[in-house]
């Protein structure tokens, strides 16, 4: 197949868009992807285990979860062997080009889908068009099938050309529980990587428009607080108990209560709580499952340490145990300007794209930040870019879609901008 | 068959025990119970909505879910008219004795069971006899299967009697969820009811053991507040959201910290509550599902206006709305010693009892109390026995059993009885 | 003067209600009892360190609040040796009479006043008659004016009748705060006392009536707990503060959510709280100051640790240091039913009295149950005796004051039941 | 005396520095004043309830305290009929030089001193040199003694140079308080003015630097609620109490934890809470006094919205009543860039001015914000400067003074500015 064709390009985004796999269960996709990586006929390409630190990865879902996922891909027919190299959700893909003398560049997009269900009403483009997910429930509402097929185009298309360097395309898993990046960053890849875009397709930008440098990401952090206290008959023995949910609510309540910072924008939300068997029973269990977020990292690490004692202390008031666990994080970052200003100029030349903007700030959180900043901190530069296109409903509801013709527009200018970078040095 | 036969008890106990049901899901345990007096040959038997005031009810399960245990019932082969009959819940049963005359004596048996998974350990008995529950994640743990069989078995040996009046045998629905006696109390058959018994197994006493007049119930109220505010990304526009969870947490942590009262213990207990969607969502919905309890209605009463209160201020705080539901209640009620003295009387002199303690304090809580308290409020008399029964585990564990023994002691102890009000009449 | 005499009674009597004194600061109510004792003849007279275990005491007050009421003591004349001894807040005094071979007999009177001020109101009676508080702010407004009174009295009447035996009457400070009857039951004192009895004027009871057996007293313990963060410009730096009110308002939510208790009643308040310097400042300083009670020590001490418990971790979910005090303490305790019947018998052939009641509940909490309890595990027995006396307003209010007829009622009822327990030995 | 000259200034300061008095308490302050604008001869001379909209005062303080501060200032010799002019706290002075045709330029100087207790250690400029506070416990902490003394300098300078239109001077009271601001904004005094400069010393800026325009000033709002409840006695009838207290708490948790805002910085601070009588009365009474602050006055006004609430509804959660009060009051603001670049001018030609910073953010609050507001809606121009000061302590501490040097500095830069605009109209 011929990935430099729009046709195909289109057609893969709908395949990907029919099967969308939520974090570290990405087989079918990841299958997908190789398949065309091998199409295109890559130097090297990583999967399974090489692709990520193992224990960096942060929500992996649990061994049932990963079981349900691995028999759908199965039945959907993926080879076994690569289902083995998965295994324990290892999933994701590193493709690498070599053409000879020049930089190594890098590309980054993401490839997981949300716990969403799709519209299926017939104004909805993929219902309409018979390319809905047909994994009810899970749903591509993000544009990462539309990430992962830009990537493939870009691989086809740099390889097609007289690009002279190295490139180096990373599929990431689990970007929506902010799971992978840091799993990615730390997995040796992107130590040699001189200049590294990662993309997005949208973010309230029309077809036509294109950000060059995206910043402002906020810092994150998922934290999940497990109480457990005891149980008891409400009515025989109220004190015998030992109240999870009286645990839960006084850390809820002091949560949001954690002073703001005078250094920037904070966040916080406990934004899934719950606990408790019955109501004749003083509740044993209960649980926080929430964020918090800093305009920067330390802003994210001190709201961190905060909710951390706010826990610790509302199980102790109420006599529970509690165990914390970090869900997903990823750090801030700012894109550097001079990738910013390579990409800026080839895109304005591009007839798909009117519009330029140097800068935008995101506003909310993304862990390709633990790859820019990786890159960034071994010397190289790196640059998030947001190629707009015309999205119906907003992300993450059942009404999103993309544009296909923006398909097009990022793999041309990312295509470009790669062969600028590698020959230029910015 | 002969239920005034030990063997044919037992055996339908046993058979009870197999098809346990929840609240107003009782088909095929009303319908065994109707199979049962129709065979004996009784002079009326009520089912479906006459049985009860149908508004009355509380606790009654959504469509889908009374759908489920209805086909359940179905195939099980349950007679298509009986359960058109039954239809939106409106199990149980009221089977009338005539004898002539003599005043009206009846005896409430409740027949529902609980979501809790029935251990299947060789041990514990109904899984070594292979009689242990078919309805996964439901177990009549709490001995309801033995109060229906006791039921059947005073009607048969009452009928079988010298007995003179009538004797009314009530079998009541959805006691667990405090959801069923407030509609019997108000379906108009206790209205000419001269004694009323009602009986437990177990409660901590042992085979041979009989309490002629337990009280002591604590007044309850189940409660469900459901809070609805509005989503909002955390991230982005934490300030767009009204948040449900912290609504909830707040009315938890304010729940708890009601005023004791004076005049006598009350009881609160916030048993489920939960709420949100995703970690970077604002939360939008959440709930808090609980009870509150007193020494005295009106302690009961107290802590129930507190509540709501509390409730709805605490949505008001966080700009979310708020509907609570009353999901199950009983007043107090004590038993008149008149009754117990004739039950302690007739149990004394039973081969199989060893101890007859003349009072008990329940500490806990029983929708009787509604049938109790209608009897005695239109002139007549009430009074709650216990059987003793060496029970493995504790009730509401997933080995709990009956001594089938206690069956039988049951049955004579409380035919006698109403043989005896009804000669006597104390 | 004679003691014995009515007239003289009253008149000491109006004199301590000109002069209250709050807890540790009774120099002059302690100085005419030291007079009155005196004056009566005793054989041993305890002041100062010897009347209590000093360690003991609780609720002493600061040493500026201390030198206030000793200067005011000074002015009134009182005699500078025995302030001497009183130094520091030993307050009190033992008056001990030793008739002979006999039981020892102990009498307990407290003698110290509330912060209210008095009425002045022409009905008020002391404003009426001229003997209203001296000491604005503070008042005789529970009647121990009386109650030292009585013990003065007794002492007079038992020294001049034919008791043998030994009496001991103890004028405890600090009854108010529930400070001094530690202190008085580890002195020593009571540790050969065979028969005590304690009094109490009032407590809704009219003249003429008589209480032989009070009990229900509720267990209580008194605590402060004091926060402290670190202040920070609100404005500028909040994440630099450490919130003492923050910590303070967690412990208030969380201290009246204490569990209820199933052995019986429980109580908790937040009778003080506060905190903070100014709008723009993070409070830096909180306290709460509050209560627990039990019907029982046991609830009492499982209240105490649950609150210990709630405020040491409110200080550390805001990273406040906590300092709590137990500020004062009382058990619970029950009358000695044989000592309650002896005093029944006697009153109730006094003139004065037309009623009396063998027992009654006081609901509320009072430290003579140490000395109660004290007398009880060395062997002895103890009863709380209430006489009755007619009061226009409230204990505890501005316009409470006594009917000077009860006070004969009780010297010569306990004078009585005195020379009844030494002579019968019950 | 001559306002001109630079002995006379410091003597100026010194004795306002004297007598520093808190927020509409400035009788002696304005009075010193006064007598120095009619020396300088002023044109027009507002004092009395002519200088503000007095319905529009906050933090005005009781009778009491007014009255205690006019008696000082009475016992000083200030002037009778200035006194009465002045009563009900009408402090401040608007004084008015008219030189022919020209701008209006107007000259805000707070006058107010802050509940600060002035250090006595001999190191402290002011105690060592024998002109600290005469009024323990108030102090001029935050340089408002030189200020005034710069709003006089300046009148004395303007008026004996050549400049062309009318010059207001406000001396405005209760700044400290945000209590000023709204009501001179609100006097019509401001209604003509073209040009408005604000001057403030220090702000961490050392003796030779000035800021042109300072802006980023937090809008603030003070607020005072009072929660009334019902008392009861703790231990006999908790379910009679409406804890006051237990409402306070609930607020003061909400407070904190109303959502951060999306479009900038917000702060909110219980900095003051307190309630209840004693331990064991269930608290009647309870209040918290704190801020909301916002980066906007429309972030600001959103807090205050949210804090109303939860004040609101934490009361009708533990049914007790709120009376809510706004104490003060100011919005944020910027300095008009045209107005800052001509002071900028000429404070770089001075030659003890050695850095000129163009801009800087406050990062607190203060109320000329109102009074440039006002300025600027009206087709004005306003510029807050800031004239730094060499200060041993910072703000608000005991230790805090002014480097004398920076008077001058101030008084030559504005004068200078003053007849550049109205020279240039810019």
């Amino acid at each position: 197949m011929d990935y430099t064709d729009r046709e195909t390009l289109v057609d893969l985004r709908r395949t990907l868009h029919r099967v969308p796999e939520p974090a570290w269960c990405e087989f079918q996709t990841t299958a997908r992807v190789v398949e065309a990586c091998e199409d295109i006929g890559v130097d090297e390409l990583h999967v399974g285990p090489d692709v990520v630190d193992s224990d960096a990865r942060m929500a992996v879902p649990d061994d049932e979860t990963l079981a349900e996922w691995i028999e759908r891909a199965r039945e959907a027919g993926v080879d076994e062997s690569l289902l083995e190299q998965m295994a324990g959700g290892h999933t994701g893909a590193v493709a690498v080009l070599e053409r000879g003398e020049g930089p190594t560049v890098g590309l980054r997009v993401d490839i997981d889908a949300l716990h969403i269900t799709e519209s299926d009403e017939a104004d909805h483009h993929p219902a309409g068009e018979g390319f809905r997910s047909e994994h009810e429930g899970c749903m591509h509402a993000c544009g990462h099938d539309g990430h992962a097929t830009i990537g493939v185009g870009v691989l086809a298309a740099v390889a097609d050309s007289d690009f002279q360097g190295t490139l180096k395309v990373v599929f990431q898993p689990a970007e929506e529980r902010v799971g992978g990046g840091k799993a990615v960053a730390e997995s040796g890849h992107l130590d040699d990587i001189d200049y590294l875009y990662a993309v997005h397709l949208g973010l309230d930008h029309p077809t036509g428009e294109v950000v060059a440098g995206v910043g402002g990401f906020l810092a994150v952090s998922h934290l999940l607080a497990e109480f457990e206290g005891a149980g008891a008959h409400a009515g025989a023995h109220p004190e015998q108990g030992r109240n999870a949910v009286q645990a839960m609510a006084t850390a809820v309540q002091n949560l949001y209560a954690i002073p703001r910072h005078d250094d920037g924008a904070t966040r916080v939300n406990a934004g899934r709580a719950g606990g408790g068997t019955a109501t004749n029973i003083i509740p044993e269990d209960a649980f926080v499952e929430g964020e918090v977020r800093g305009e920067t990292t330390e802003l994210m690490e001190y709201m961190k340490e905060k909710a951390d004692r706010v826990v610790r202390s509302a199980a102790e008031m109420h006599e529970c145990t509690v165990e914390t666990h970090t869900e997903g994080e990823a750090p801030s970052a700012e894109s550097d300007e001079a990738l910013a200003a390579a990409f800026a100029a080839v895109a304005d030349d591009h007839a798909g794209v009117d519009t330029v903007l140097d800068h935008d700030a995101l506003g909310g959180s993304e862990d390709a930040t633990y790859l820019m900043q990786r890159v960034q901190n071994t010397g190289g530069l790196a640059c998030y870019v947001c190629v707009g296109t015309d999205h119906p409903g907003g992300h993450h509801t059942p009404t999103f879609d993309v544009d296909e013709d923006s398909l097009d527009i990022g793999v041309d200018a990312l295509t470009d901008a790669i062969r600028g970078v590698a020959a230029d040095r910015p």
